[in-house]
């Protein structure tokens, strides 16, 4: 018995929230059908209505991870607010940009800890590999745009190219969101600020 | 019945290659005991005698991932050749080091797919993720030295801590890593190669 459209698109909610939760806890090594379904106290019987298979259940997770962090509060990017086309106000805003991917609240160790577990499964997929990375593209032309208006303004050397800076900066702050996930003692927010400071100075001042 | 001892370690061998060989294709997400008795034409049953579970199964995994990396071939680190104790030369091996971790050959793109695949496993186990902390920490300790030595060379400027030097290229390397693996068409070899290149002469001239 499939259940009505509204039920369905409620319980699908229910659904993600239980995903999200297994994912966070377990990571998608942990992610099955079972889990799901006991994190929601529900049979996996009702789950294979919604996902026919694994692979779906990790697409969706996918789909899922996605869409949170696209609604994940930017405590950064709000401080400063829009660039005002001055230089400083342009470095301002990628700072917090990149500020804003580290782990520095609890919620975002768990978003990041998700982006990170996703790799594994993404590399395993070429169709998710190129979703995935088509992902971390857009997130390097957002960074490449704002390289380049700083460039334009005088506050970064405008010899580089603006698309290999901001894939150098997107590098650093991945693995910086690596370290800090497997080391958080060695990593605190104020550490990972400050490398993150360090690395944009460099940038400046080279 | 057990298998004598002999056998065992004989067989042991061909299990580590055949965890290589799932890891290398599916990812610590594809790897079962059903795979790996597949993947050597075994039964599910006799891998039992190796492994009693699958956290055992990922343990073993996690082990043989860091013997393959340290037995691996370092191409750059063999050309350079050991540091002189001038400042060009701490670089230069520096560099290598770096160089030698990133997905530049078919081998070490396999090798770093399943170190990246790993810290999805690694983060759901706060042992496996100490022991993955203390893997990294050592590769940084490493760099920490050189780049010290570098500094008291003059071949770096004196005035950032050694350690911050170290984890900001380990980040950027790793960082750089998980990019080429999603999208190794617009990371091909020589862009990594340049992109590690800029990195080192920011650091250098910042």
């Amino acid at each position: 018995m499939t259940p009505a459209r509204g039920d369905h698109d409620a319980r699908r909610a229910d659904v993600s929230e239980a995903v999200w939760r297994v994912l966070a806890e377990r990571g998608f090594g942990g992610l099955t059908l079972r889990a799901v379904a006991a994190e929601m106290q529900a049979t996996t019987g009702l789950l294979t209505h919604y996902f026919p298979n694994k692979r779906a259940l990790v697409a969706h997770a996918l789909e899922v991870l996605e869409q949170r962090s696209a609604d994940r509060p930017r405590p950064a990017v709000a401080a400063v607010g829009a660039a005002d086309g001055s230089g400083a106000s342009t470095l301002r805003l990628l700072r917090a940009v990149l500020l804003d991917i580290l782990p520095l609240t609890p919620e975002s160790r768990d978003g990041n800890r998700i982006w990170v577990g996703s790799w594994d499964v993404a590399l395993t997929d070429p169709e998710l590999a190129a979703e995935h990375a088509a992902r971390y593209r857009r997130a390097r032309e957002r960074l490449t745009a704002l390289i380049a208006d700083a460039q334009r303004a005088g506050a970064l050397p405008p010899g580089r190219s603006a698309a290999d800076l901001a894939a150098s900066a997107q590098s650093h702050v991945l693995g910086l969101v690596v370290q800090a996930l497997l080391a958080p003692q060695e990593f605190p927010p104020e550490r990972q600020t400050a490398l993150l400071d360090a690395y944009l100075d460099a940038l400046r001042t080279s």
